[in-house]
């Protein structure tokens, strides 16, 4: 528990790097540019896959597996995707090592075992599934597919941060293929709408839905959607896309199906994914200088319980209470650990629970055993109290309902007054380079504009809201005629 | 619908081939070796990550992420572990495409992108994750570490069969970090037991827990347990192991700890793992000519029920009857589904179910409608009944249980009737080449036997099976003494 702990005012990045490693989430590994989730890190995204992938199932999706190196012939055939990708890939060459003539404790490559085609590990799966769905896809019949896969992909990154820009990352995807271009786009709709239910509801994270301006845009994309939530130090992170891919991957890998009027047409196709990234966001929007703060609906410990006791007569009293309230906690479906080990003294135990972001400690010490009573202490707020033993469960249950709505609350209130429209380029410098946060500002719609803004300011569209008022304006940098506001900010 | 049909005795492995892509399990993908599981077999697969996720838990694992790449330095540490894999590794070595000079729409490998080190797709995390234990584990407090990764692993593999033996395939791998050898062991055999009660208990295949032979080893360990299974054809399928390094990965990664006496020692490893492959023995062992048949623990589906109707008036009675009789199924968790589509006929559908293993269908027709009936077949059996619908929720609660038992012992019954014990190398040969399955017979302990015996016949040493008798006796091919019977089977 010795570490240097660093204050988020003090150095922002920093903080979010000792955070990850200190409370036990991630850690850079051996191999450049890719991390090992370790288990309390895993434990987190495992309760957001159960609950993403309920929500997936709920609307329909399957999930399935598609193959982790794509040909390279596969993967150049939609050119946009491609050229996109291209910068990023891994590419497998080689099938097999020998031993090292040279030294021979030693291996390498053996050249006689070159690839005929090279293989790319995927970066995305488009290419790959739709070479898939053209064989799947003869009729209306065979419409819609709805699928996902939960996998890993490779994009490689110079300048990589734990969770938010690795060169492996876990993700799902989804790709489905529909018979018309409304029901394409109703379903790039919908499963936004599931990633901002889920961002809300679960991580406690409101999001802003919007569509990405064409430089934003996913590669091989006609529209790209997208939720956008803000950190404590004022950037905007992605945390999830969903595309509506028109017909380009269709028409890349030649796949048409038959009307119910026996007409001959290219499918249309969506795909949209959230990733490990959305832990970067967990973290970065709830925690504070001692550590995590996990909002109740994914936290895998939500109650802890720590004794607090002079020799073993006393903690074995404090372990038949403790116990006991853990049994009945756990019979209403909250995740209790009773951490009693000799090894550590109490103290040692709360900063531990705090670091790790639990979102209720309770303690009980010899006064308690006396008294009836326990203590409860709040991650979120640092409040405490004492309370009666007895009708603990349902004030716990409650007590959890009461964090995870405060902990969106005050993000809510955060990321609204965070939020400052501005009207002239003056104003926009300075609100970016002071407070930070989205810039709510009318834009003239070019690539040219956004991309100076760009370069000028390191600030870039963040997304053109799906409730973007009807406004006349101007540009804030061109001065052109806008027909309404976008969300400009420095961006993960 | 319209496929070949061809049975078991015909050829068995063209049955299987075409089993896997007939019932929507798998297909062979573009990329050479690999596979596509379809959102059927994946929905199997998924039922068996949960349940064996499940019980790794109770047994107080953790999962945890570790990188699809091992740098080449990594893999060659345990030197053993490295050889065994070389031959079959995928190797990435470049990191980036570029245009095409020649041709603009394509892309080519770019040659200045080349890395330092070359990447090796793991095979195996053993390297990886034992590069990373040496900075968790400092003191025997640390241990033991209990975790296991849900991931894709690459061996390159020239000859392919969907499930069995694909380049790329998806499984689990425990790795266990441990003070001492004997609770080393103790995790590698609790390890082997949890994967036989799977076996049994979910997948209703009998299995045959052993130690394998030093040829039939694990690369890089001292002892390899595992779980045999017997399939239709005769042969023999090994269908998990659980192996015991010993400090051979401890002392590759230099792997110290402080013991409670302060002395430092290497660290004691396991390792487990189960793949995709289980996919494979579950559906040769149980399956028939008309399809999968699928044990109800493990049936993404497990009652079906099909309407029997002439025009919408009579169906919209059916659906009523069906969809009431649907929730009571659903509410005690078994999985129905109801299939009113119009668009294929009753026959069709009651095939389609068919050979897709659905454990019990359930039919409703108009003459039911006015008796208060329904039709019940069985896929094990194809035992048909007429049933009342009241009390129908006890009666398919009892069904689904008495279909896994009956297909466990029937399993069974195959099982034991082929293990045959011989005692002259004449009798091996006549059994194995006319009656297959598993031969119970003395070996004089030598790699030197057991490697002519492998050349002379295919068959191997599937295990020295954990409840070995001693007994006195001669090689079968030696004729030197030998203290106790082996199981020699042809394998996948």
């Amino acid at each position: 528990m010795s570490y240097e702990k660093v204050s988020r005012e003090e150095d922002y990045n920093k903080w979010y790097q000792n955070l990850v490693v200190n409370a036990d989430l991630a850690e850079h590994s051996a191999v450049r540019g890719c991390m090992v989730i370790k288990p309390y890190g895993y434990a987190i995204w495992e309760k957001m896959q159960a609950q993403l992938d309920r929500m997936f199932k709920a609307t329909g999706h399957s999930n399935a597996y598609f193959p982790l190196f794509v040909p390279k012939s596969l993967f150049e055939a939609e050119e946009k995707n491609a050229e996109g990708f291209a910068k990023e890939c891994a590419v497998v060459t080689h099938y097999r090592l020998k031993t090292n003539p040279d030294d021979k404790s030693k291996l390498m490559v053996d050249p006689e075992a070159r690839l005929e085609e090279e293989l790319i590990v995927r970066p995305t799966s488009e290419a790959i599934i739709w070479s898939t769905y053209k064989n799947w896809i003869q009729s209306y019949r065979d419409l819609p597919i709805l699928v996902n896969q939960w996998a890993n992909v490779v994009r490689w990154e110079m300048r990589t941060r734990l969770f938010l820009r690795t060169a492996e990352f876990l993700w799902q995807e989804g790709h489905t293929a529909h018979a018309s271009k409304e029901e394409a786009i109703q379903e790039t709709v919908q499963m936004l709408d599931v990633y901002s239910e889920f961002a809300e509801t679960f991580m406690a994270i409101p999001v802003i839905k919007g569509v990405k301006t064409e430089n934003e845009r996913f590669a091989g994309a006609e529209d790209t959607y997208c939720i956008e939530g803000l950190m404590q130090d004022g950037k905007a992170l992605q945390m999830g896309t969903s595309h509506f891919l028109g017909q380009n991957f269709a028409k890349a890998f030649d796949v048409k199906f038959t009307t119910q009027q026996g007409v001959q047409e290219y499918v249309w196709a969506t795909s949209w994914g959230v990733s490990t990234r959305l832990m970067g966001a967990l973290i970065m929007c709830h925690s504070d200088d001692d550590g995590l703060v996990l909002p109740p609906n994914l936290a895998p410990i939500q109650v802890v319980i720590v004794p607090i006791y002079k020799g073993s007569d006393q903690l074995i009293k404090i372990d038949e209470v403790a116990n006991k309230i853990k049994n009945e906690l756990e019979l209403v479906g909250i995740s209790v650990k009773y951490d009693n080990r000799d090894t550590q003294k109490p103290g040692w135990k709360f900063a531990e629970y705090e670091l790790k972001g639990v979102p209720i400690r309770l303690s009980i010490g010899p006064r308690d055993l006396e008294n009836g009573t326990i203590e409860l202490a709040r991650r979120d707020t640092r409040e405490k109290e004492v309370l009666q033993q007895t009708d603990l469960t349902g004030k716990i249950q409650n007590l959890l309902k009461q964090i995870q709505e405060n902990l969106y609350l005050k993000a809510e209130t955060f990321r609204d007054n965070n939020i400052t429209a501005v009207n002239t380029w003056d104003e926009f410098k300075e609100v970016l380079n002071t407070k930070g946060g989205f810039i709510s500002a009318h834009w003239d719609g070019t690539s040219e504009t956004e991309e100076t803004i760009k370069q000028e300011t390191k600030a870039t569209i963040r997304c053109i809201p799906l409730n973007q008022k009807a406004e006349i304006g101007k540009c804030v940098f061109s001065g052109k005629p806008s027909n309404g506001r976008v969300l400009f900010a420095k961006a993960y």
